[in-house]
């Protein structure tokens, strides 16, 4: 017995610091935060971080990407599906509750090299009696269907009949603690034992009809690895299900305790039973055993991190933190399954109803994108299995072509709700679903980023150009013209800053609109040379006739675009520099700006001081189009009015503020964003992951101290900077079908072909254009 | 404001000490017990003292009485019903939790005269917001039907939106904190909104197939009564129906929350629907309103008191105690219902299933006779109404007749289980349903001490006959004739003192054996004689010929009866007084008995050793059948071998100590009983009441210090004796359906007929035989 650290069971699933986010003491008030930042997930599913035996102040939370259900909720919503992590001791028959005991040598550690959330404590009870209960959970990466949980459990100082009751919850409900929002999502189906080993819950969407199945089995043996139960039974209680074993419990002799789960829903199955389904995976689990599962599941992990790590040194937060994002932003992606994306809280919450956002593209998928091209092209994926919705959005509202949704969940329809209900006031008037239409550029661009970078061909023709045709003509549709002026404008909308709304001509939705359109035509153009059948097969499809086409260069050439010619800044919208002015001249301990005198969220509409990066984000995701001078002054403009009152707003001022030698701020922007959840700086990390963080940290990282950018002529370009602190940075990316390695150092860049079927790949290395060959012969001394 | 009282709204509903039991601080590991000595009861239902926000360390528990179940349970069982309770408060949205905020000038009081468990606190929580929550509940004693539950929030120092959800919860199970046992015996029918007010919640027990439907309905009222909601919503959660209520809340503000609450079961209905019966009755009770209805459960209360209150003067702590128990005790019957009991539990807890036993006769039932004698007589023919069940075990055992199961539910079938779950060890084979007999002639002398104590003749000539002659026969039946002496002998049997099991002539069972015929003959012989076509009709229906009733006098007038010649000790059972001897000798700090060097329960049965009362037993029972030197001979004998392991055992050794002069240890056995929940001096006060206790309470007080007892000649007589510090004990009594008060001061006793058809009614007072009268003229120094 080891009392300062992991027994030797588990003590090789523990990891060094640099890969581990420990909490070491139980305080039910983060339990919370804790369940957000603890929620493991496989992009199948994701199970936030509570305790198996529950807690005060929990908000369990399961959900399945995909299983969306509106019932009674105010929008089509993620829906908390039965729990299977239930799991409670019973010391001769007395409940141990860890809100009732006294807890010494407390630790959870998520370890994120290998996707485990470990535990070890030492429960004391009112009898004196000393428990000592130490394991992990994971939900395999592996097989995405399989979960499972280890706990070793020991007596230090008395011997008793342990009792652990194994419960599948299918009572859970949405929203549990607001009972404005809360909803009940499902209802039972079947509550029963299986054939074999185990039990079986199932249960049903209300309102989408799907089918979920849980299958859970329970095994406790002894240090020989013999069974120890002596006593098992099942239990229907109505929506839970309970597998129930006893065994006598000897001082200071291990027990282990192993739970094994295995989910399917009826969208995994092709008509096929759900209770077969689950019943047959879970007897192959039972068969391969809880440790073989593990060791697959861990070798997933590696793989992903051999391509996902980027390596630090000098700077142990920032490792740290760099590892926390990336771990949970690749353990939320599903490769496999193209009809989901990624939500703004991913599968770690419930915040923002499970909805997926410009986020997903805009933030995310450069990551996956570099480092799991597969994983980009079923996000991407599911935008096109979504685009019937789209085109119903954009039909429902006069428009041509397809409307991305603001935030989007199964169908593509525009999910954003109308009115935020708020306690202590009027309900408030949501317009973003109304007015936030550069979701549908985002979108686009997102396509071409990933066709750019991986060359994808298969995918453009059989799905990214439909879409790049769709959006374009939406967009054709959405111009109006102004006769005064012969030039295209694009009124009401909402640009990435919130404050203002709606507004006209917004720069970002203007350039990427007129992007969108020329991007579509332009690849047209270029298709069409050695694709022309299949070009024909989309326009016939699509229903796009060469007149409603011809209009498209017209209209796009004409888009609004205005900016202040003087001091070459571009004006975030119509009529933007004529606001009050209120530049930030204050900032709190964490750097981040405080309110000018007098203002505050309410009154910024009617001044210049901005939500987040806007005509910065325009910068960052078009870089290559506009001069080094034109970003130098919307950063010192725009920088000084920015309240960064979301998220996604610091990542972007860091990548852009590098760019213009910003260097102490972008660096402050990092840590902001890499610490969003871990110091829970928005205040609301227990609703979810903030996942556009996740991404936005990577981008940072690559994007900005790496300086990763592609060329107008498009080529792959790298040109770094490392705080000073930071005494080397590698990363590995995929660009083309290759995956890169590059080594950084300061005033030194190393770039290596680790795999990939090209010999040699040219990039750009600084300013200058290097051939980076397998082996270790790309090395290349700083420009 | 009152800080250190109630505010005015309830004030009122205080009371002074005597009639309160308080709870002054909130301490999560008391919640078990106070649940049980807060339990409300109508006889109809129970409701334990768990917080309506739900706590740590609770057991909800809603107990109809008549409502049992099997399904997976070890035995027919009560049900533990769908929690109306639920009530909680949200601020703003967020949830306040009981064990998530600092409680400040925390009380409960259970107001005994009134029926109320009253509430008051002060919550602050983590954003230092001071939330004062005053209120009540009660289970209407005037509408069976009806609960409701009163609050009074006011936020002190801040101003915001609060919403109050009210749940009505048929998740529920029974042994929910004991996996072993746990069992949901209900499954859902309907949840749905009333077509009026309020939500409705049905449920089904799974094998009974009892229809349970539960409405209720929700208002707040500002401090001028108009409504304060200005949002409500239902919400069916699966197996919950709530009701949601917002209103906006200023400070230092009083808003009145109301939980209506209406409960109906398809035993109480002839084929009706239940929604229809709990849907009108909902909305007769909210139109009579709150007040109204609690105007009227008091005033059930006050006629309640007006005759079972025992005024003491000069022991407080006797006084509040012996008020506690007759407030639990007269709670739980129902004059209403003639095919429902008392159980061991009563309507208080899960413990002992809910099953009855002979408590409800021996130690219950006395108190009913001589305060509610239309209870007394529903309880009786609860008997009745299972006697077909006491005819099928009779049947199953061989025996003739009836057999009344040890344990009791709805069918009058034997329910008592067969084997004892140990958590630690072997279940342990329980016998004393195949064993402990005595339980029909308990029944049997109760049925008379009923008729004797109000000339029910009615009751006698259609029910009680039937039952005494059926018991009779089934003892007849039991007795096997021993030859050689030429005897009937009552072998394999338990008496009272289950640590002997089973003994052969258990004194205690051989002599109520021959009671129950020889009463059986003695009054068909006397009621004959007027009633003689309603006795064939009797005779005929029971199939009792005239040869097998010619065997009852036979068999009676030789029933075995050992005793100690020299010693007039009688023997407990055949070679009691062959084993071991290992008298107590040792006392423990609260003057009760420690076991004898080596000995322990599990040896007991080697020696003479007793768990409780037996001899004694019979000795308190049939008092005028012994002469004061076998009583005191028994008394001497017993006492030093009696370990009072159970409840039942003290109040019958304070009872027969007074008659023979053993006043210190009776005072001490009276406040142990008295005391049995207050102080949980069995330490299982959370599974619920010890019911016997509460009669066995009463009895000490009126047959103990009062002196009450029947003569051979069927005189009522008082020989009382005071504590010392006693000044003054008086109580009320029926009597052949007069009400006498009886007065009683230190060498003092006072009679007066109180109401009654009787003009002057024959009484003893000592050894003196005197004619009470209306008004104050039956005064009567001591003889």
């Amino acid at each position: 017995m080891l009392q300062d650290g992991f027994s030797p069971e588990i003590a090789t699933l523990s990891d060094d610091g640099s890969w581990s986010i420990v909490q070491s003491a139980y305080a039910p008030e983060t339990n919370l935060k804790h369940e957000t930042i603890f929620t493991l997930a496989n992009g199948y599913m994701g199970t936030r971080g509570s305790f198996e035996e529950g807690t005060l102040m929990s908000h369990p939370g399961n959900f399945i990407a995909g299983v969306f259900d509106r019932s009674e909720a105010q929008t089509q919503e993620i829906v908390n599906t039965p729990d299977w992590l239930g799991l409670r001791i019973y010391i001769n028959a007395e409940p141990l509750r860890l809100d009732g005991v006294e807890i010494r040598d407390f630790v959870r550690i998520l370890n994120m090299r290998k996707g485990l959330l470990l535990r070890k404590m030492i429960c004391q009870d009112d009898q004196g009696r000393q428990t000592r209960i130490e394991g992990y959970r994971f939900l395999s990466r592996h097989n995405l269907h399989r979960a499972g949980i280890r706990w070793y459990i020991t007596p230090l100082n008395y011997r008793a009949v342990i009792s652990v009751e194994s419960i599948s919850d299918g009572t859970v409900t949405n929203w549990t603690d607001d009972p404005w929002r809360r909803v009940k999502h499902l209802t039972l189906v079947e509550n029963a034992r299986l054939a074999g080993e185990g039990c079986y819950l199932e249960t049903e969407t209300r309102q989408t009809r799907l089918g979920l199945g849980l299958g859970t089995a329970l095994r406790i043996n002894g240090p020989d690895g013999g069974n120890l139960v002596r006593y098992r039974k099942f239990a229907a209680y109505g929506e839970q299900a309970a597998e129930y074993c006893e065994y006598l419990a000897e001082a200071n002799v291990t027990a282990a305790v192993t739970k094994y789960a295995v989910t399917y829903t009826s969208r995994d199955l092709a008509g096929q039973s759900l209770k077969t389904a689950v019943g047959e995976e879970l007897t192959r689990f039972l068969t391969d055993g809880l440790d073989s599962e593990l060791a697959r599941h861990i070798q997933a992990y590696k793989e992903l991190w051999r391509v996902a790590d980027i390596r630090i040194e000098g700077d142990e937060e920032a490792q740290l933190a760099l590892r926390f994002n990336i771990f949970h932003l690749m353990s939320s992606a599903n490769e496999h399954d193209p009809r989901v994306s990624i939500a703004a809280k991913a599968l770690h919450g419930e915040g923002y109803w499970g909805h997926v956002f410009w986020d997903a593209e805009t933030y995310m998928l450069p990551f996956f994108v570099h480092t799991n091209p597969r994983a980009a092209r079923s996000l991407l994926l599911y935008r096109y299995h979504t685009l019937d919705g789209a085109r119903a959005n954009a039909a429902g509202n006069g428009y041509r072509g397809a409307q991305y949704p603001w935030e989007s969940t199964d169908t593509g329809r525009e999910d954003t709700i109308k009115w935020w209900h708020v306690p202590d006031g009027d309900p408030i008037r949501v317009t973003s679903g109304d007015y936030e239409h550069h979701i549908t550029a985002d979108v686009a661009l997102a396509v071409f980023t990933y066709y750019r970078a991986t060359g994808d061909l298969d995918f453009m023709l059989r799905y990214g150009l439909e879409i790049l045709l769709e959006t374009a003509r939406f967009w054709v549709s959405r111009c109006e013209h102004n006769h005064l002026g012969d030039r295209y404008e694009i009124k009401e909308v909402i640009g990435p800053d919130e404050f203002h709304e709606p507004v006209d001509d917004n720069y970002y939705t203007n350039y990427l609109a007129r992007w969108n359109i020329q991007k579509a035509l332009a690849l047209l153009t270029e298709l069409w040379r050695e694709h022309a059948s299949c070009i024909e097969g989309i326009l016939s499809w699509i229903c796009l006739p060469a007149d409603e086409l011809a209009r498209f260069a017209e209209v796009a050439g004409k888009i609004h675009l205005p900016a202040d010619k003087e001091s070459q800044v571009l004006e975030q919208f119509a009529g933007y520099f004529q606001k009050e002015d209120h530049p930030i001249t204050e900032f709190d301990g964490n750097g981040m700006p405080v309110w000018p005198p007098g203002m505050n969220q309410h009154r910024a509409n009617g001044t210049q001081l901005i939500k987040q990066a806007d005509v910065i984000m325009l910068l960052h995701l078009m870089a290559d189009c506009f001069d080094e001078e034109t970003k130098r002054a919307c950063f010192a403009y725009y920088e000084k009015r920015t309240m960064h009152k979301s998220s996604l707003s610091p990542s972007i001022y860091a990548i852009v503020g590098l760019g213009v030698g910003e260097h102490a701020k972008a660096y402050s922007y990092f840590m902001k964003t890499a610490l969003t959840d871990l110091r829970d700086n928005q205040g609301n990390a227990a609703e979810g992951l903030h996942a556009a963080s996740t991404g936005g940290t990577w981008q940072v990282a690559v994007c900005g101290f790496g300086g990763m950018h592609v060329d107008s002529e498009g080529v792959l370009c790298f040109t770094p900077w490392l705080p000073e602190t930071w005494r080397r940075m590698s990363f590995r990316v995929y660009w083309l079908g290759n995956l890169l390695e590059i080594d950084l150092r300061q005033n030194e860049i190393k770039a290596a072909l680790v795999e990939g079927d090209a010999d040699a790949l040219e990039i750009k290395l600084g300013t200058e254009l290097v051939c980076v060959r397998k082996a270790a012969d790309g090395t290349k001394g700083a420009p």
